[in-house]
This record gives structure tokens, C-alpha cells and sequence, in this order.
């Protein structure tokens, strides 16, 4: 399991000669949990294709976290909503891929919206991107976010591990007739 | 409009600087046109965050393209099917990220399949995939290859081009109260 | 092209065998808008298989609609939002399968956040589900939501025609050897 | 969790009234197992929203299916594809909503290809489609085709019960201000 988060500043530190390593880690299998700010790590931009670009401001306003997609193991033991009190807006458009499951919508006093838990599949690889974090709010002290992400690290889970080969391969049926 | 085809040799010689130049232009709204083993180019595995792998055969087979989904404009003029008497063979597991529409999918003589008609999108890019194309079959010659690639064409023609930001965005309501 | 609207109360008068002819014809090609209560329609359920239950409120307050797909034909000439003064409130979770492509989301005053523009196919026939509208505010006229009712019109718009038969198909290709 | 299956000739027999309690069943979270000739199943088509239509051919002929998503935990176990002597033949088109997920593509002796094994959620159900199956092949005994449907089964199992509801909902936030 790999999470990627912390502070917008580091991440164009990151050696890309790593980066590569783990996104071939995910793509064989490893789960992939993004936190926060990581929208803009190199390994989630490379997974997704896009920017990841989305409107953002620190003014310590409320966010309501509603759960579209209840049955998912990802929102198993929540409400239907959940709220933080004080948080760092991040809102739309976020230049994302359509994910391939959208479990949570937020709602920010200051009136945006945003996509805030989203799934996707690179490979064999699961990938969980969740908006909550903050370096000074106390987000990863919430009850609600620690189970999201207890549920998102059990959901990414590796199945499977391989590498994706591009074999020659003889045929199965008579080519002729 | 780009078109990503060509040698499975020359894919490496691309520098990383022009694939990222086109990577951000097909974000920005640019059409993506990838043919046959332009599945291995630098940009199109860029976009997709996998490592689209598959399998292959170089026999001059029979294959016959299945049209599963008859209404998506990139299958306008098609009938149920169409053959190509010779083809390269790539085959399933193909390592993409699940195609937003699967528009076609190949059976071959050989006893394999393949999803052969995919698209995507990224950022305001649109994104088409199609297998078939060789360097010595007559590929690009046969008529309904040529209608699936105009149709292509027009399909990923941008309907916007911008560039995706990421600003500091004041509150639209007010955050008091 | 098909509208589905009107009020809540009337949906049940629709009788069955005209709800049966008006799938049928969307699935065979024809396109059907759904507006704001037409969620609630016999034909809406009928082609999602789900019960497209919603919260609602009915208060007169403030909706803002954020666009997260702006190259989508739907959203054309659209800026990154609108806003409606006084609406009726529909809020998450929207009991609908997940949507192909998700254009608006909508925040509300009160607290809530909506799916507000999504889209499905079932059969040749595209759907756009659009959530504005109500029979006493004026929703009707407003100049953004008229051009995403025109833009869905157009997008929605029959590429094909045409029933989906069930043939007993004779082989292809030989079936001994 | 249910089963659709059975022959072609009594779907017709069965109630209105037992077909929305369990297609109301499913919504709540009941997972569904449709098998083979299951797809004309009046549960499967009200689930579906489409007619579920598609080419067949009863020749006993072979089929191969292969594994297009090999992390999926239906396809659990199994190897790159695997193969039916004897089968009636199911082909492309198969009107169906595009799946969630596609899990496995058969190839036909006779020419034909086949989305062989899909998946959909509506409400809190999951829902399986999987092909293979007949009256007098003896389909049900291949250890491959009983370790997906166990697969499916464990995959289909209901996170979560309850019924959907419409609810009128007081503001969460001040409406005036």
C-alpha cells in the first residue's frame, strides 16, 4: 500500500526515476491511497493522464461530505453525510478522468462542490483519491475520515500481482481452412 | 489533431519533452487519433497511466471487427461487422483503463479477442483508439478502416480548448454565520 | 425527441402500455430529456431499473450549478457555473445508476449537493437528466438553463434508428476442423 | 442473493408482481446472478433498461472466454482464458447499458464474439451477468465455469440493505444571509 500526500510544495522534489517505480508497483498490483494535496503528487498525475487542477482556498470554512454511492465498501459504518468543521476548500472543475466510482460530494460553505472520494483502476492496481487533510487542521483526528480511510486501504487491497507482458503468442485455432 | 502510429522500434527515440508538449495539447482540448501498435507510443501510454500491454501474432490472419456499440458516431456507415482477410493479431489482456465506450471488438482466426474500438477522454481531449493498421497488410486501404477513421476524426475534433488552472478562489457566499 | 416533466402527482395516471411504446422507441433510437420532476416518471425508472429517489425541499433558496464537464456538448457557451435565486431543493443520495458522463453538480444553500445534469444510453436512444425546473418559479426562463435544455436537444439528437432483434445467426466461419 | 436462469420459453410466465418484488429486492441490496439464457429474464431487462437482445446459434460449438480484467475478484483463480467444447453460441450485439465492468470476452468457432461476463449496480445491488449455460451441455459441471459463479456469488453478496427513500429535508444551513 502506497499513500501519497503531504504539502504542495515537495512534490516537484520527488526524483522521477521514482516516481516510475511506483507507478509500475501500482499498475502490477499495489493499491494506491491519495490524501488531500496529493492531487498534485507526480505519481497520481501520471496515473491519471490530466492535470489534476482544481480551485482551492484556505480560509478554514465547513465542509459536509455526502455519500453518493452508500453501498461501496469505501462508505461502509457512515451516515449519510458527515461534516468538518474547519477545512481547506478544494472545488470543481477538477481535471480528472470520470472516475470509475464517485462516493463522496462535498459541499463548502463558501459554495463550492467537489468530487472528494473517487475510485479508478490502473493495471492491477486499485487507486483511491479522498479530498480531507490538512498540514495545521486537525482533518486526520475526524472519526469519519479515519474510517474512510481505514475502509479505502482495505478496498485497494492488491487482488493480484503481476507484471503486464506483450508476448508472441502461437495461435490456439488452425490458421487454415 | 494528432495521430500516434508508426514501428514499434521508434517509439523510444521520441524525446520526453515533445511527448509532454503533446500530452498537455491533447488536455487542452487537442483530438487523439491512436492506430494500431501506436498503442506502445510514449504519449498515448502517457495518457493512460498503464502500461498497454497485449498480445500479438504477425500471421496475415482473418480478422472480423464487431461493431457493439452501433450508434456512437465513430460507427456511422458501418454494418454489423467487417473483415480483414490479413491482419497482425493483437490480443487480450490489453492493460488499458476501462474504455469510456468499447465501439468495437475483434475476433480473429487464431482463436483471440480484442477491444479494437476505444475511447477516452483527458482534460478536453478526446481520445480514440483503433487496432487495426500494418506496415505491409493493406490496411489503410480497406474501406471501412478508412470511414472508422474519418468518423474518428470528426468525432475528436475539439469542442473546447483551454487550459486547466488551479486557482485561489474567494468565497462566492459568505463564510460568517 | 421525448420530454419527460410535469408535476409529481400525475406520474401514476401515465397508463403502462404507453410508458412500454415510449421505452421501446428509446431504446430503438429516439432521444428522451428528463426535467427536474420527470425523475419521478414511470418512462425515467423504467429505462434507469432503479427507484431515482431523492431528498427534496421546497424553501425557495439559492442553487448554484458548477460545471465539471465543460467540454461536454451539453455544457457548450456555459461559464464554470450558474446560479438560480430561488429553486426547489433536490439533495444526494439520487438513486440512479451511475451515470456515463456527470456535467453539473449542484450546491444548495441549505447544505445539499446534486447530481443536477447526467447522462445515460439504453439502446440507440441518448438520456439527459436535468434537474431545474418547478411550476411556479420562473426556471424556465432563464437564459443558461434554456441553452443546456437546447444544447441536451442537440446532443440527444437520433445518430440511428432502428430495432434490436434477437436472430438465430448462422456460422461465419467453419465450424469442423 | 437470486438466480436468473431457466429456459427461453417461460420467461413470459412469469408474474408482473413477482418480478417488481424482486426487481425492488435487488434495489435494496439483494445481489443478482444472472446466468445464460437469464438475460430475457423480465428481472433482467427491468433491471437493464434495455431489451437484452443479441445473436445466437445452437451448433455445439467451442467457445473460448477470455479474462479481459484479471484483478476483478470474479475472475479470481482462473488462468488467461479458458475454454467450452461444446456451447450454444451467444454474439455481439448484445444491447445491454455499457457494463461496469467487463470481465470476460468469448470467442466463437463460428465467428462471433460475446461480452461474456459483465457487471452493473442499481440501488445497493450488485448484479453478475455471466453467459455460459444450457439445457444439455453440461455447462454447470466445468470447474472453471463453477469457480466464476462461486466468485460471483462471494462478489454479488449485499453490503448494505435498505430501501430508498424520498424524504422532504430541513435545511442543514441558515437559508437566509
Amino acid at each position: 500500500m502506497c499513500f501519497c500526500g503531504g504539502g504542495h510544495m515537495a512534490h516537484g522534489e520527488v526524483q522521477d526515476a521514482i516516481v516510475e517505480r511506483v507507478v509500475a508497483r501500482v499498475q502490477e498490483g499495489m493499491g494506491l491511497i491519495v490524501l488531500h494535496s496529493g492531487h498534485h503528487s507526480k505519481v497520481f498525475k501520471r496515473l491519471m493522464g490530466t492535470t489534476c487542477n482544481l480551485h482551492w482556498r484556505e480560509a478554514g470554512e465547513k465542509e459536509r461530505l455526502w455519500v453518493v454511492e452508500p453501498s461501496h465498501p469505501i462508505a461502509e459504518g457512515l451516515g449519510e453525510y458527515f461534516e468538518l468543521p474547519h477545512t481547506e476548500m478544494y472545488g470543481e472543475r477538477f481535471d480528472i478522468p470520470t472516475p470509475e466510482h464517485l462516493i463522496f460530494v462535498s459541499w463548502f460553505k463558501g459554495g463550492e462542490v467537489f468530487r472528494s472520494g473517487c475510485t479508478w483502476q490502473r493495471g492491477h492496481g486499485r487507486i483511491f483519491y479522498f479530498r480531507p487533510g490538512h498540514e495545521t487542521f486537525p482533518i486526520y483526528y475526524d472519526p469519519n475520515v479515519l474510517r474512510v480511510i481505514v475502509n479505502g486501504i482495505h478496498w485497494a487491497a492488491p487482488r493480484l500481482f503481476g507484471a503486464h507482458l506483450c508476448p508472441n503468442s502461437p495461435p490456439l485455432e488452425p490458421l487454415a481452412g
